[in-house]
């Protein structure tokens, strides 16, 4: 399952490539300060690959200042109009993101094919559940075959076209319609695949849903590049996407605390001490796993098995570190001894 | 794939049953008034199975009041003594969770098995991986088939014993080997499975953790019942684990709202009205399909595909009911028109 290398500027997706975190601006393009400013905060925030829609012409005049200021690669989104997905490839993009079936007739796709071809831009053909074409809205198979039908269909026109620095996506608003489509595309294609959940939901819906969907493919090690869409400010998207790759241990950002979810043999205040533990841990940018546990029955066996432990009892905890016990704490000392067997390792 | 049926009191476990949303206490349970509030709470929220931790005698002495009052059934969750186990089914709980390994020796094993099956009452086989053996931690064996040895050596002595009203679990608190702990064991087995990630963390990131690790399961038709882990108030996981099983497909208890996360295209102020209509479906109690989209790029389509949408445009926009289109309204009719459509259904 092993896909071909696409570089996006300097990122590369595919070929076991980490796999990159994008998002995209919902500022107005054209507005070159207020979409700098989000740019910034996304990269703040983490991440890599950065689209912009680009609707109209003054959304291309924008795009050398905002590609000069950013320090990631920005990729430009167009439909209908070939002549603005050539122009912003001319502006200097990283990779424009196109759903060949609504640029138009076959030679505007090429005249569009041609630019990228000599700038070295990728395309994304980026299929979505809800624009796909008439011809394919009517064909007699399940609707994640349709997203497939339509991908395949495009990547075998940019083929004839002899271009092949290609991603694809296949985003339904439907989790299992993604998940099945993306199985059914990982099986035959080999070009890097952008995952999503198109329109996923609100913040905190839209958050669990993309786990679950991207997760799903994740876990079965698909996916080169994701996005996670959230009706929502786009900064919040990038959190959501580092939980869901550290999720699947494809990469790690955080420490990580393991936490009972108590009950009625916890015989101390956990949930405070687990709050307080991960944001200082997440402070101090050390990515271990930190286990802290209220009783005797999980409590060895976990604290063990993680970088530094506690496994509460009666008043007082016995710290681990590298899966040894190293000492036995009061209540009152919780938070200090695990921090300071953090700051051993 | 297709699981046994389990009766856990009225409630069908396996065997193609609705996937059952479970949760546990974490007050004392021998506390009754606080345990009773906890019950009805979780019950309020939609928990349709509840375990309480029985670590002593007060514990066991208060589980007749519990199941009095409880309207759903009770599992009781027992540790290392034999006897609290063969107790909580005379109390009459509905179920028991025990980690054979750690209730000591065969014979104590024996007789809570007879007491089970002498009241019709399923075992839940609960192995952790923080309460793994030391035998089979010592195997040299990948994380995720330590579980599933365990899981299996203890299903064959229940076997052995002539007992199969069995559920079974292998919660890691990791995702990824959860997901292989339960994949691999449900080739193996055709009990039904309880799925969690467990210890998953605290609020948000655990139900991030869950959705991908359940999520993934789910979506492959694995697993009967679930619970998810928070280091929180467990009320909180009863609609983490319905937005899980909703995503899926598996069940379905809210109204989807698919709302676009917005670009430079969006003519409209999308999210404060995705937010207001998924308020007024959710207390409508009609689990419908909604598209509120704020551009013609995906907006048609989606609109056309849920059961009620809108398609916005600069200042008005589209209605859809039924997949067609009913009427074209100015901004700030959105809301009511939409709320009207959904009246209509």
């Amino acid at each position: 399952m092993t896909t071909k290398k696409i570089m996006v500027g300097k990122i590369p997706i595919g070929a076991g490539s980490p796999v990159a975190i994008q998002s995209m601006t919902n500022t107005k393009t054209r507005d070159v300060e207020a979409t700098t400013a989000q740019i910034e905060a996304l990269v703040e925030a983490g991440c890599e690959l950065i689209r912009v829609s680009v609707p109209d012409d003054e959304s291309v005049e924008a795009l050398p200042a905002l590609i000069k200021s950013a320090t990631v690669p920005l990729i430009a989104d167009i439909h209908f109009r070939a002549d603005l997905a050539i122009k912003s490839i001319e502006a200097g993009v990283a990779k424009i993101r196109i759903n060949p079936g609504n640029i138009g007739a076959r030679e505007k796709v090429a005249a569009v094919v041609l630019a990228a071809k000599k700038a070295g831009v990728p395309i994304r053909i980026g299929v979505n559940s809800g624009s796909l074409s008439k011809t394919v809205r009517a064909l007699d198979v399940p609707a994640a075959q349709k997203l497939v039908a339509s991908a395949l269909e495009n990547i075998s026109l940019l083929e004839e076209l002899d271009f092949d620095n290609i991603v694809v996506s296949v985003k339904s608003s439907d989790v299992m319609e993604t998940i099945e489509a993306y199985r059914s595309l990982a099986g035959q294609v080999d070009y890097p695949l952008h995952l999503g959940v198109t329109e996923s939901g609100t913040r905190e819906t839209g958050a669990l849903r993309s786990a679950v969907g991207l997760g799903a493919l994740l876990a079965d090690g698909i996916g080169d590049t994701i996005r996670v869409s959230l009706a929502a400010d786009p900064v919040e998207e990038i959190d959501v996407a580092r939980q869901i790759l550290q999720a699947v241990g494809a990469r790690r950002f955080y420490p990580e605390v393991i936490a009972c979810p108590t009950c009625a043999r916890c015989e101390i205040d956990l949930f405070p001490l687990a709050r307080e533990l991960k944001d200082r841990l997440k402070s101090s940018g050390k990515p271990l796993k930190v286990a802290v546990m209220g009783c005797v029955v999980n409590g060895p066996g976990e604290a063990a098995d993680a970088d530094v432990g506690l496994a509460a009892g009666q008043g007082k905890g016995v710290i681990f570190r590298g899966g040894q016990a190293v000492k036995t704490v009061p209540e009152a000392e919780f938070l200090s001894a695990l921090l300071a067997a953090v700051d051993e390792i």
